[in-house]
């Protein structure tokens, strides 16, 4: 369970007068997530997502409000974050930096065909486009300083063969050098849990933007692919992973430095969750809820993308 | 049928391109509004409504733009405008003003009850909450001043009856001065036909924002409650005026002042519509196609509010 912090009626009743959005008339707490309290609540407008955020950085709070804010404005299905009666989005609730989204329609995939794989490579390209308008600035909280700092504290914690995997591949992304790639905002978080898909087969919610920030648009798109496009014993789907690549490209042209970069990319994507997932297991966080995902299926995911057999398509 | 002007394919595959909304897929004309061309186009990311303006003066699209913006930020349910590539609403396409909207869900509903009311007086004084912090302004263009012109001009084209109650009503009118009530932003053509219902019961949208504009809050509620609380044979429903008034009032307090203008605001709003379906029926616009409504709906419904017995509840 996920809500971290009750909110009652009258507090919420307080709360929603200082929106347009009329009166509450029911709220209920959200049982997923690890990070914030979250909670559906119907008022007399319509239906809304509650949040409280529990551990979020507030100086990075806007950053993402506004993000989602501007996505929204493009025409984008993110969770547009909503205005207060003092314009502001960011609010505050039984002592915690609060926000009121938009409930966003649908459920989830997690097993994709190739309609879900064109539309989700033609929403990351939209997403990147419209990010480059955005005027706020945050480094990837996820990216390569944060990916070697936390192999150097991971690597004595590891038996053997799990260090000898992560010196090979820190060794490796040493040589790749992603810096003059396209850059800008990344969602750097887009697994099939984070999409929501309407019953007519578009994409109704893109959720969950509290890792994203600046950084090579393409880790963006191996960060999706790996997840997206990954079967069961972790190899990439060849068809899938040429469906969802060509209809980013048709919004999003890849360049030529961007296809070189391809495989190394793919193996610094799976990485990331590898060391997030490894610090989760192994690096407890004093007071804090933590859902443990299986370090080794990403290990295997990294492994795989060495190999280099099977090179998936990107031109 | 309102689609002035042809929109071919490949202009607006020229068009979309200056958005992140994805490629287009369909798009078809809408036969409906005589103001603008407008179609449904699906793209890869979801699906748009695109309105071409074919008479709206361009000078005062940026305050509709800007407004339905505004007002979808706070969380109500009206048709956002997209932002090009450019961070603009307002593009251009087969030579016309343009804009792409987001795609309501949801039908009209004619035979309203209850919820129907509730929940329009609610959404009605949430509108008139957010639109205090909008920061353009653009006078009513159907205010006092336009209703007084009007009839001036029509006076000498009505029959004898109508020109009778047409000077009554101009008397009665220039005793009310509701210059000190409320004032904001307001929609002013809240019709049944502009209010998108899903079907889960909520106001999925309100459109057609292109006669909105600043003036007494209350005259929006008169126009809203003369149309939704109105029986076949135009008297008013008092238990639809009660129930439309006390869902407002828990969002927006009515003050006394206003209290003691509805009579008169009811008789204003009444006459805005009566004027306007005598002008289409009696003014003939060169080049223009007007669907002409019946005007003896609204004198009938001006008389019926004009005689004051079974005065609607407001306090």
């Amino acid at each position: 369970m996920s809500v971290f912090t009750a909110v009652d009626t009258p507090a919420l009743e307080r709360f929603l007068a200082g929106y347009a959005v009329g009166r509450r008339v029911a709220h209920e707490g959200i049982a997923a997530g690890v990070q914030n309290s979250n909670f559906f609540v119907d008022t007399a407008l319509g239906r809304y997502v509650l949040t409280l955020f529990e551990r979020v950085d507030r100086s990075e709070l806007p950053f993402y409000l506004h993000l989602m804010a501007h996505l929204a404005r493009h025409g984008l299905p993110v969770p547009a974050p909503i205005a207060n009666r003092d314009n502001e989005y960011l609010g505050q609730l039984c002592g915690r930096p609060a926000v009121l989204v938009a409930r966003l329609a649908g459920a989830s995939q997690m097993r994709p065909g190739p309609a879900h794989w064109g539309r989700i490579g033609a929403m990351l390209a939209g997403l990147h486009l419209a990010g480059l308008s955005y005027g706020r600035r945050l480094a990837n909280p996820r990216g390569p300083g944060w990916r070697e700092a936390m192999a150097v504290r991971l690597l004595p914690l590891l038996g053997e063969r799990d260090r000898a995997v992560l010196e090979a591949e820190r060794a490796f992304q040493r040589t790749a050098d992603f810096s003059r790639l396209p850059q800008g905002v990344i969602h750097a978080d887009l697994f099939r849990d984070n999409v929501l898909w309407t019953g007519d087969g578009y994409v109704g919610g893109v959720i969950d933007f509290y890792f994203a920030g600046h950084d090579a648009l393409l880790f963006d798109v191996a960060v999706t692919v790996n997840d997206w496009c990954a079967q069961d014993d972790g190899e990439l789907d060849p068809g899938g992973v040429r469906c969802l690549l060509t209809a980013y490209h048709e919004v999003r042209p890849f360049s030529a430095a961007e296809a070189d970069a391809w495989p190394a990319m793919l193996r610094a994507a799976a990485l990331r969750f590898w060391l997030s997932r490894l610090a989760d297991a192994l690096l407890p966080r004093a007071g804090e809820m933590v859902l443990v995902k299986d370090p080794d299926e990403y290990r295997n995911i990294l492994l795989r993308r060495s190999a280099g057999t099977r090179l998936p398509w990107l031109r």
